[in-house]
């Protein structure tokens, strides 16, 4: 196969990870036969800085015409707390989910056996935890119409829906539960909010189509509490895009192998990938960040691409590493750490 | 002092929890010489079957005359995820807070030294959790306008805050981190949202009145992270109806002790006191119920008309019941369960 694949390295340890990733991509290709382009693109503060914008319109052009879209992490501390700032990394991350349609944000919480000590939650709580969240990602209050009034005493930020971004997304979630235990939660507030109740009575209409699967249907607040409690109930759940941004982001911290947790945002056209944890400014150019989240995000791109085989063959190198203690500092439990680099050379060695 | 507290019990074992609560507050009169006249009215799924209304107009008479009111719990599995059930408990409840102006909810998270060990959470990450969420309870997406366009294909709710909303809230809370450790955290999601940005520019402009107050500001989905990571990192926070709904939950559970968490919803004229837990429809007049998030309610709300040493004893009373082994049994760690009215009658006679 040949890949096309927009290479956007971000911010902080954006850049490190990535180079580890492609490192093991290219591995992958070679050992499978594919030939990968890359195209690497600006963005987040890194852009800020070179052209003033943080998605600038060349960077979308070289996403709009690749295969996928490999992300790193962005975000920088001149940018940190200060909301009011005329322009924000935050901002480009937005433009670009909204522009390259990625309206699935999948985002899988799992265990790996021999870092479960690692996690806040006593063992037999988070033992055996494999969820996966899909997350509507270009809809929602995110993207309704907010503004002020009153002299700028009064804020308003619209939450709007349509039957068909619901029904996209649900379809979606519907088809990940047939892969998996056929089971799927709906999360919503449907006992508050109006946009929750079309999201329950569509959920519920799609139900005929997928007899297999059995459905239920829980608050969001009732989720954020058994998330902690029990975990391991869960199989794929379904959100709108901010109690998505919420729970995603608590189910992440839960299995304790947040620097492993990849993610993928699905569009019609392309879709993207990229780690959960974030651009990390203090462990810049330091060598000692782990590049496994951004490799296993890269698996789930190849295995969007229908490469099963090359998929498996990255998470199967990075369970070999985990076992062998080829780690980073953040595993390496008082042990000998490795650095981004050899991390990635092992990897690639190893596919 | 001559009290007057309107008497929700609501539905499920909301009575029994009640019935005990009462017990004791009368207990502590006695022994204060205090005068409670107790005024029961209906609420929840049980005013619905009596009077076709979750919150009658006759409840709301009795609440906004009394100088509190005592609530247990509602809901029915009747009217559960039925969402559009013309008449629902919720409701109900969104009236009453509304109509007596509760606009603050207080929601404390801490910990009992002998209940560490039900704690989904390793013993090292929760010991020492001492923090308390105050919520806004009256305004935000629950109370904007809400409806369908497109034939019902379009769904929207408006999330919508005054700067004086704000404020009220959040002057509770700095003068409830003036009484405990002087931290605050503003929690929030002002990289995306207007309603946001508003909360967090009316915060920093009220950080010259309380010098003292050491105040930082957080996303929610931050705080959503760090809760299951470094509970006890917390002190106060204050936050939005929406966000407040999910994140007290989620701190509801990660102590292990919901059956014992009280909380209060203040309002300008009338407070409401109630536990935290739900009406339990399974555990309805069984005497299996736990009392004490009630009784620990009403201590609230003594301590709230000033009444410092009549809440104190009550709380220790639960504290000694705690270590003396006199619990129901969610409680009971296979050993001797205590009922619902047996623990009221141990605690009335300990105050
Ligand atoms: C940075 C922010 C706008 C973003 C979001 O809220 O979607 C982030 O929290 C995420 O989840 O990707
Ligand atoms: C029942 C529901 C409307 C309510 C809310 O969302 O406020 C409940 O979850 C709560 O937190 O008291």
């Amino acid at each position: 196969m040949k890949l096309n694949i927009a290479l956007l390295a971000g911010d902080g340890i954006g850049p490190e990870v990535i180079n580890e990733a492609v490192k093991v991509s290219d591995a992958i290709a070679k050992k499978f036969g594919h030939e990968i382009t890359w195209k690497p693109a600006l963005t987040g503060a890194a852009a800020i800085d070179a052209v003033g914008e943080p998605y600038p319109d060349s960077t979308h052009e070289v996403c709009k015409n690749a295969d996928a879209v490999l992300f790193g992490a962005i975000g920088h501390p001149k940018y940190d707390n200060d909301p009011s700032a005329p322009v924000r990394p935050e901002q480009g991350l937005l433009k670009m989910r909204k522009a390259l349609g990625l309206f699935a944000n999948v985002r899988p919480t799992f265990t790996f056996p021999s870092l479960l000590d690692k996690s806040p939650l006593k063992r037999e709580r988070i033992e055996g935890t494999d969820l996966v969240f899909l997350r509507e990602l270009t809809g929602g209050i995110y993207f309704g119409e907010k503004g002020r009034k009153d002299n700028g005493d009064t804020a308003y930020d619209n939450c709007v829906y349509t039957r068909a971004e619901v029904q996209r997304l649900a379809k979606k979630g519907f088809e990940l539960a047939m892969t998996r235990s056929k089971k799927l939660c709906c999360v919503d507030k449907a006992n508050v909010l109006e946009t929750s109740r079309l999201w329950r009575e569509t959920v519920q209409a799609m139900e005929k189509d997928y007899p297999e699967v059995e459905v239920s249907y829980e608050f969001v607040d009732a989720v954020a509490m058994r998330l902690v409690q029990w975990p391991n109930s869960y199989d794929v759940l379904i959100t709108e895009n901010l109690f998505g941004d919420i729970l995603t982001d608590e189910a992440s911290v839960i299995s304790g192998s947040m620097g492993l947790m990849p993610s993928a945002s699905m569009g019609a056209e392309v879709s993207l990938f990229e780690p959960i944890h974030g651009s990390y400014p203090q462990a810049t150019g330091l060598n000692i960040a782990n590049p496994m989240a951004t490799i296993l995000s890269a698996a789930m791109m190849f295995e969007n691409f229908g490469l099963m085989e090359e998929g498996k063959a990255m998470r199967d190198a990075v369970n070999k590493a985990l076992e062998a203690g080829v780690v980073t500092e953040d595993l390496a439990n008082g042990g000998k750490a490795y650095g981004t680099k050899e991390v990635g050379d092992w990897l690639a060695a190893n596919v």
